[in-house]
């Protein structure tokens, strides 16, 4: 399918597209950069990437696809980089978080080359990143979110529906608006409740002693408070309007049940917790993997 | 240790109770009582129980120790019901989630028979509930609080301390009302804050396919949402003003984090989300249970 690909961030995300995409027998040689030696270096080893470029640029050097996991703080500057050598028929795609942001920076550091970008987010993650967990398997059975542009090149955007789907991945077509507000509310927001949960526990006269005390429940809701910093401080701030309006519908929420504590009403506490415990348990984790 | 065990209410915690008792050599006889038949016929199929007893009253005959392992709501009822036939030497012991609402119960329905009584909790349980849950092991290796009162017997309080130590757990002594606040910050708050966020979340017009996107983080963050109505409703009330109070201390954390979002602090969301990732990566579930 194709004969190079160029990978711009050697960590979890892309070293893992890198080695699936091999292991799928979709491309010839992978040409890898990251600002750290040490990634690009561990990628090489792992077998991820088959030569380390000098730089961003360089990775572009007879690439057909390209694609560029960096912090979503680094996309611009990155574009910026690589745009001189983006031409027609080019597969440009990142695999950042937020989407309205990086077709802004795309749309700054490309001008018209704008049609070979296809922006992508993959919802797939370990707990911990980097390039030593990367694996083959990361995309198989998950969702990939694709938000093209009026502009994007319609032979391109069909080329990342079959790549993804080559890797064993659900591909979901939607806008970047609508992108944002999606996963404010499923992701983006629990990660700031867990912050400030976590942080209003902690940060009180006997909060260690509380911590001490605290059972699966706690460990489970609080998982996501152990995030990497600089990446939930990227993702809040890209998305900072759609987050600040989901933190508002959950406040009402919460609001309410507190009003129905304060009033001792039982039966409305009751059901409202019925109708939410319910939902919940119907809810399953979208996953088409096959079970292994 | 223990001549014949009184267990009102064969559900997880009540069964798995005797079951460890049974399992440690700890009693000889165990008479139960549930107010559905199903649950005592199936406690006594299971082993939990060798006899079922008509009423809870009933279970007290012959009964050196009696644990109550009813709903927070039943607990007043139970007592005072059973309150005749308690004596002096007789353990009684309940498993609630709360205390303070336990003992002031305990205080109207027990009178002068009050030291028989040594509040307890302990930190085990389940997702699901039910009798066909239980097993001999909940307790190994999980703390147990108790909240002894001033007019507890002494003598009684160490038994206490030896039966549950006896079953694999770690006891820990507090005042009702610091046991109350404890758990309303790290138990009985989470599980308002996953209510309310879920509710939130789904309630929205575009809730069903927000829903359809979400990932892990999301899973784990609002497994609690899932919890059982009727434990929900009376420990939430029972606990009603330390839950208020701790939901104050994390409205104003999620304002700060607010704040810092709105004026694009990015140095400042970074460093408050280094020191709580920092600090909850360190943070370990309390478990003294050898690994199998």
């Amino acid at each position: 399918m194709f004969k190079q690909l160029g990978l711009i961030g050697c960590g979890l995300m892309g070293g893992s597209f890198a080695l699936a995409l091999k292991k799928a027998g979709l491309v010839e040689h992978v040409v890898g950069y990251s600002r750290s030696p040490a990634s690009s270096a561990a990628a090489q080893r792992l077998g991820a990437i088959d030569k380390v470029a000098d730089s961003a640029l360089q990775t572009l050097a007879g690439s057909d696809i390209v694609v560029l996991a960096v912090p979503v703080s680094a996309t611009e500057s990155s574009l910026q980089e690589i745009s001189p050598l983006v031409r027609k028929g080019l597969l440009l795609m990142d695999v950042g978080s937020t989407k309205s942001d990086v077709i802004a920076a795309a749309r700054r550091a490309l001008g018209d080359k704008l049609p070979s970008f296809v922006p992508a987010h993959p919802i797939a993650g370990k707990a911990a990143g980097g390039i030593e967990y990367a694996e083959a398997d990361l995309y198989q059975g998950c969702k990939v979110i694709l938000t093209p542009l009026p502009q994007t090149d319609p032979e391109l955007l069909v080329k990342a529906h079959e790549v993804w789907s080559a890797l064993g991945a659900q591909v979901v077509e939607m806008t970047p608006a609508h992108h944002d507000a999606a996963f404010a509310a499923v992701s983006h927001l629990p990660h700031l409740l867990a912050f400030a949960y976590f942080q209003a526990i902690a940060g009180q006269a006997s909060g260690a002693e509380f911590l001490s005390l605290a059972g699966p429940g706690f460990r489970d809701f609080t998982r996501i408070a152990a995030s990497e910093p600089t990446v939930w401080r990227d993702i809040l701030l890209a998305n900072k309007d759609e987050v600040l309006s989901q933190a508002g519908r959950f406040r009402l929420a919460l609001a309410e049940l507190e009003a129905l504590l304060v009033s001792g009403d039982a039966p409305g506490i009751e059901e409202r917790i019925r109708q939410i415990s319910s939902a919940r348990s119907q809810w399953q984790l979208a996953d088409s993997r096959p079970p292994r």
